[in-house]
């Protein structure tokens, strides 16, 4: 079976909301082993809702469309179906008899039913909480997966810390046109994700997937960190819990992320003794113990003061493991020598300490996000016998 | 001018990503008065490339396609766009010359610009820092204004603190349809935007749209933060520099969260002196002098704990304005009287110390994000002459 999801309105075509049902939908469609061949997303224009319609109805069986089903009078998505149809619907009864209200119970607008061609056509509100209901109950129900029990599964495999040009070199093979497994990658804020795709028999999916992600992380050793959705916070969570470590943070650049990344995880309380946000020289000298002299000798952003920022929250708090990050955000204060990017981390534990230097490209943001990853991803490596020098 | 958006990567069509560029990319061409039609999400896969950019060439004049340039054998964009111009591109000297590279600054693939029937088509890499530079630097200088100097413009401003309810009664009458400016609301992560759409000559519009803003920031008061793209962190970050003012920050639940926010800020290292993340008991006690004794009898989540909180943090760091908040981000940890989503927030200064308590409804991430704004805005309203108490 194969899908075409569309998302209608203004709001997403301009770009001032974020079209974010086409994944879930996607993802909720891929589990049932549905192919998704496009999205597309529409303006509240009733010929383009129309031409979408048919369009999508030629190269689909199914079709689901969310948004313009609301009161007022830019929610087109009922008269561009009509038109798709090619009935106007008011005043043919024939034409109502092919449309089917599905019932809404988070919100007032149903949800629509029809047939366009051979394609089934779903259109849910664009409210999210009505949608997702909708879809749950409504849809899915309805789809049954195609052929025989075959289903088409991903499995993620994540890695962080290695150019995708080397994963791409260590699996090449595995992502070789043609192979399946379908092996690919594709990298999001510094992760590299490993997408291993299958379709079959239930059973031999879960068994080709199993076989190609033991031999992905084989491959990549220590430079794997997840799969799914975990992110790097949930992998050192399960690697502190694992050893019963505690971790204390200190942070300059990143200004709290890397705590806020640990607490995304329940649970954190027992393993996060704390994090100190020392942005200023001050509260680097008052709360972590940094030597003013080092400061001003060797500028904020140094491994003597990253070290020193390291073993003083870990002193302080009483923690296994300290680790910290001080760098230079931008877009101002760069110099030559240490250019807007430039960041030092450092990890520590009773066994000694590892300082590191980076450079990472992009805004203050992107800069930062980084920044904070790649300071979780020291901590997971310290836990997993010191890998930080050679995660491959 | 008419803009199609193609987004490109199996990654994007199964849901395992979000598409953010198309959003990205289309404000960045509303901005310049391009109309865009809509936006397709396609799979890695030639033949559905190919088909998509012709359907996009046909029916605009512009087309903005962003993924799949990359160095590994997945990523499909250019072998698509050549079967869509008609001609295999390693055999045909003149297929080649069609294309023009454009560099890549922040990377290592380079973007295209061809034409396609009477549309100019630019590829941009997926990745964001690239995509966004590229973008800038090659494409929006390309595209001139369209139709004798008529542009379409949006101004938003933001408000946050009052329900969407009370914000569209304010401005029933400016929200009334068929009233030219068009004014919307949409709601993003608790932030009520009033979005202000009107179209003509660039005066008329600048002065069509001044004057409605302005109304709008009249009727609401200090439930306004900002315009356009402000985050509740610039408008803090305003204000502290408007009143030369520092801010110590002391955060439980959403560990780290509020600082963080405040840092995206540049230059906040002369505002923010430092932020405790005070995750444990024992480390409210320690690092923000809170008497063990509330905390035992009060909970850590309670008013007593959070004016502690926030008057230890100002006290210890002799920063002019002190910010609490203590809460329970779930999935559990919840009680009858403390449920999750519930949380106190406590703002001090020389004058005085207000608390609040709030409960936010939503995943252990909305509530921690939520809880961050809130307590932002609350140091705004306290540096805006102690508006907590009647924003509206």
């Amino acid at each position: 079976m194969r899908a075409v999801i569309l998302s209608i309105g203004s709001e997403l075509v301009t770009g001032l909301a974020m079209d974010t049902h086409s994944a879930e939908i996607a993802r909720a469609l891929g589990s049932l082993g549905v192919a998704v061949v496009r999205h597309e997303t529409l303006d509240d224009d009733v010929a383009e809702i129309a031409v979408g319609f048919v369009a999508a109805a030629g190269d689909a069986d199914l079709v689901i469309a969310t948004g313009g089903l609301g009161p007022t009078s830019d929610d087109l998505t009922r008269d561009g179906l009509a038109q798709a149809i090619g009935v106007p619907l008011e005043t043919n009864p024939e034409a109502l008899a092919m449309l089917e209200a599905l019932p809404n119970p988070m919100g007032t607008a149903p949800g629509i039913l029809a047939r366009l061609d051979k394609a089934r056509v779903f259109c849910l509100p664009g409210v999210p909480v009505e949608m997702r209901r909708m879809l749950e109950d409504q849809v899915l129900p309805r789809i049954k997966e195609p052929g025989a029990g075959r289903v088409a599964r991903v499995r993620t495999v994540r890695t962080f810390g290695s150019p995708e040009s080397v994963v791409g070199e260590r699996l090449a093979d595995l992502m070789a046109p043609g192979r399946r497994p379908r092996v690919a990658t594709a990298v999001h804020s510094g992760v590299i994700d490993v997408h291993i795709h299958a379709s079959g028999s239930a059973d031999e999916v879960d068994r080709l997937l199993e076989a190609d992600a033991a031999e992905v992380k084989r491959r990549l050793e220590a430079v794997v960190f997840g799969e799914g959705a975990d992110g790097m916070e949930d992998a050192v969570a399960a690697i502190l819990a694992q050893r019963g470590a505690t971790l204390a943070v200190a942070e300059s650049c990143t200004g709290g992320l890397v705590a806020a990344r640990l607490v995304d995880v329940p649970g954190m309380s027992e393993h996060l003794v704390e994090g100190i946000v020392a942005y200023s020289n001050a509260s680097k000298v008052r709360l972590l113990g940094v030597p003013k002299e080092i400061i001003e000798q060797h500028g904020a952003v140094s491994e003597p003061v990253v070290r020193a920022m390291a073993e003083g929250v870990r002193a302080a708090s009483g923690a296994d493991v300290g680790v910290a990050v001080t760098g230079i955000a931008g877009p101002s204060g760069g110099t030559p020598d240490k250019p807007v990017g430039t960041a030092w981390f450092a990890v520590t534990d009773g066994a000694g300490t590892h300082a590191a230097r980076e450079l990472f490209v992009g805004d203050r943001a992107t800069i930062r996000a980084r920044a904070a990853v790649y300071a979780l991803n020291l901590v997971r490596l310290r836990l997993s016998g010191g890998r930080e020098q050679d995660p491959l």
